[in-house]
């Protein structure tokens, strides 16, 4: 019997590894010839990382930073020959305002390169003068210039295997060391920043080397993003959420707005006339990437729904979400819900007005081998559905089907469980209640990412500073004019609790 | 020009590795043919490890335990195709006492065989009935049967690699995980024992995964033993103590007992003579063993120096040091020193009166791969010198000799700071005030390794429990009828702290 064309998109296995700047999609649209139509069917996570810092505009620094390279262990934790091999871990350093026993503040580098966080990270640069603080960014092995095998590091699991979190921070605890030491100053104290993957690995890295940081500021840091400490249901409503807050019709027009696209892509001309109707710069070749194009957007404007204008990844109005909903409950009567969620897309992809056309197909990197992809297929394993609540197509996470397609294509089977067993997460209130200090994690609820965060304080030193209105990592981004009271707020409230930490540690110095 | 034969043997680089049933020396004798005479000059450290255990008799443990074995990750910090190696790792459990959601006591296995240590660990099996608790005891990878690579397992760097520290912790994570699992018993609470390296290793894990264990006992960890944290003289100097605090005679007895021994080893018939004089069973082929021999006898008469009698390594007598120093403050008045030191050396040796003669050669492992001894020329390199006031030859730490050496032996070089670097020690009063809990670190100060050891409280819950006439470990061994006060008292105050974690834990989780 020949199967009816789906209305609704059916149930569809959906893995979603969103990441600051890296953005990959759960679902996409799929010819099933066998059954006569187009269904929602898994489609493996690919970084759209390159194209996204390509178009980007990095803004520059407001303090000029030296660019070092670190001779470091490519493998900490055997000692077999080879793993004695070096490589060179880039880092910028700004001392203009340091003395010798002033304190150090570290940036734990993420999944890109390290000069992007920098220039991206104002609020470093900014509480920089007040604390007399050394600046220091370092760059995340096998990404950016630190290429632990140069342009093979990407080639096969052989090289990659050793781009993990625990090596990453090995390479932090050594770095920071080396530098201290050459400084002749092992007694500054380290405060460790990092926001987003960054800040798991600052708020890691006071857990697992308390020794070396006195206190991590981990912004937007969804170390609860693993196993079923949260419901995997939680990014996608989340993004939804911030689209119903402000109108539902805005929400309800981008649920319905997959169905059309589903019904479009069943017809016989549906590749021309969606490349028509998205503006496509070249005729589309598969209308997957349609939908991918316009989850894109829709995802990254819930992250990024900063409130000021902004150009993190691309320039955006103040309160984007806000702005896209405008586009879609005022477009006319007569337009297609798919045509609305265009329009509303267009605002992510087009604020400056300069594009007359879409690239919606991503350039695909021939090897399709980026860093953060190698890590979502051994260790960071965060499962995502899409719930009938979400304004997205709804579906599952078939874990047998994401572990094959790992396995064929780097020969490995990815450790779900891994990142839990070494860094805990599970019940992490009460872990955390007695044991260890002097973290903050900070989170903006616009941003879907805070439902991996922790959203509450856990102890008198490892707070939860939570802001209705902010979203990923809005905290670390420069002071603007702008900037709203809770912003100005929040930002107080780091600050206060980083001297707090430097006091103390102090006072604890002088009674040696 | 001939250089005249020293009366006091020279400075020489003196490392030694000791373990709790490992034994390595610093100096040897050699001929120095070239000079005409003999000297003390670096010996290759070599645990003594399989002929020590073969001559302990190993008591069977008070309780029956199942043996199991668990397939576990050979390595986890890197996901190459073959890193997902498994192997099976040994380990005994009792769950007798023991019920749903109550705790597990996990004694994390050091280097040897895991029966061993549940042999010799009767403390845990004493207060398991209390506790209800349930026993663990995890076998180390690399030692016992859990060999990764077979009979292999010690053949290179290439498979030693994977023996270190961090992976064996990884391992205790990974299995204490799948167990309560298995047991659908994830709420019962984990406490962590250790003695001696496998203290260092409970210590460490309650550092490092406190969201697996909520405390650790660790006895006689010398966790400061490394770098430059404590002064490298200090072992020792704390042997030395312990028989100068017995009699001033008796320390500079053997104190000079060293002078004789090399003039004798300068004669023409050296070997027959000390072959005699020492009542070997074969003829000496060296006189260096007769120095290892006497040596040995000091350090761990030292180390085990227990208010009863007791058969750890070999049966001793209550207070062996006390014997022992008897014994030379009692010899003829015509003895030589080196005479008065064999007769104290022989009750190491023989306090069972069963040897008619003494096998001072130990038998070499063909290999000469021991697990420990890879260890210290990879990750635990303890830098250990004889000061002038110790009553063994004064001797230094040559590092380079020392790296020469281990890169010869194995192709690797020793990483002299990763330990510090990984797990802190340095100025760790500091560090630990403000981070962490539920720790005991006890330490006997009889017992040399008490002085790389955690002597005094860090903080409300990261305490240490210091008797002046305890040895190494003492409080583990199984309660006697004979035991005195002030250790009855010790266990007392651990079995206390450990009730008031579990106590915590439990009212934490009510308050869900």
């Amino acid at each position: 019997m020949k199967a009816a064309i789906p209305v609704e998109p059916p149930m569809a296995p959906c893995l979603s590894i969103f990441f600051l700047f890296i953005v990959t999609f759960c679902v996409t649209l799929t010819a099933a010839a066998a059954a006569g139509h187009y269904s929602l069917q898994t489609f493996f996570p690919r970084p759209a990382y390159q194209s996204l810092i390509k178009h980007a505009k990095t803004p520059k620094p407001k303090l000029p930073f030296k660019t070092r390279y670190f001779p470091q262990t490519l493998d900490h934790f055997s000692f077999h020959p080879k793993s004695s091999k070096i490589f060179y871990q880039k880092y910028l350093i700004n001392t203009q305002y340091w003395h010798k026993g002033a304190p150090i503040f570290v940036y734990t580098g993420n999944e890109g390169d390290i000069e992007w966080f920098a220039a991206n990270t104002g609020f470093m640069l900014d509480i920089a003068p007040k604390f007399r603080a050394l600046l220091l960014f370092i760059e995340h092995r096998f990404y950016g210039e630190s290429m632990p095998f140069g342009k093979d590091s990407y080639q096969s699991a052989k090289t990659l295997g050793y781009l993990n979190s625990q090596q990453a921070l090995a390479d932090f605890a050594v770095l920071i060391r080396s530098l201290k030491q050459n400084l002749s100053s092992e007694a500054s104290p380290v405060v460790v920043f990092g926001g987003s993957y960054g800040g798991m690995l600052a708020a890691w890295f006071r857990l697992k080397y308390p020794h070396i940081a006195i206190g991590a500021l981990a912004s937007s840091a969804p170390i609860l993003q693993f196993d079923k400490i949260i419901p995997w249901s939680s990014f996608y409503d989340a993004v939804s959420l911030d689209f119903k807050d402000v109108s539902q019709n805005c929400y309800e027009v981008i649920k319905g707005s997959w169905a059309e696209l589903v019904a479009i892509s069943n017809q016989k001309q549906a590749l021309a006339e969606l490349s028509k109707a998205f503006r496509t710069c070249k005729s589309l070749h598969s209308t997957a990437s349609v939908l991918e194009w316009l989850w894109t957007a829709f995802v990254y404007t819930a992250m990024l729904n900063y409130p000021t204008e902004a150009n993190f990844l691309k320039p955006l109005p103040a309160y984007p979400v806000q702005q896209m909903c405008k586009i879609i409950d005022k477009s006319p009567s007569g337009a297609t819900k798919l045509t609305r969620a265009f329009a509303a897309a267009s605002l992510y992809y087009n604020y400056s007005q300069t594009e007359n056309c879409f690239e919606v197909e991503h350039e695909v990197d021939p090897h399709g081998l980026h860093g953060w992809h190698w890590q979502t297929c051994t260790e960071m394993v965060m499962p995502m559905t899409c719930s009938n609540e979400s304004m997205f197509p709804p579906s599952g996470f078939d874990y047998k089907k994401f572990a094959e397609q790992c396995r064929m294509k780097y020969g490995v089977l990815p450790r779900p469980h891994w990142i839990t067993t070494e860094f805990g997460g599970e019940r992490i209130e009460k872990v955390l209640k007695r044991f260890g200090s002097n973290i903050i994690f900070s989170n903006g609820m616009q941003d879907p990412w805070s439902r991996g965060g922790v959203l509450r304080n856990i102890s008198a030193t490892i707070i939860a500073l939570v802001t209705e209105k902010g979203a990923h990592h809005i905290d670390f981004r420069a002071a603007t004019k702008d900037d709203p009271d809770w912003l100005i707020q929040q930002r107080r409230q780091e600050v206060e609790n980083i001297q707090r930490w430097l006091d103390e540690y102090y006072v604890d110095l002088r009674h040696a």
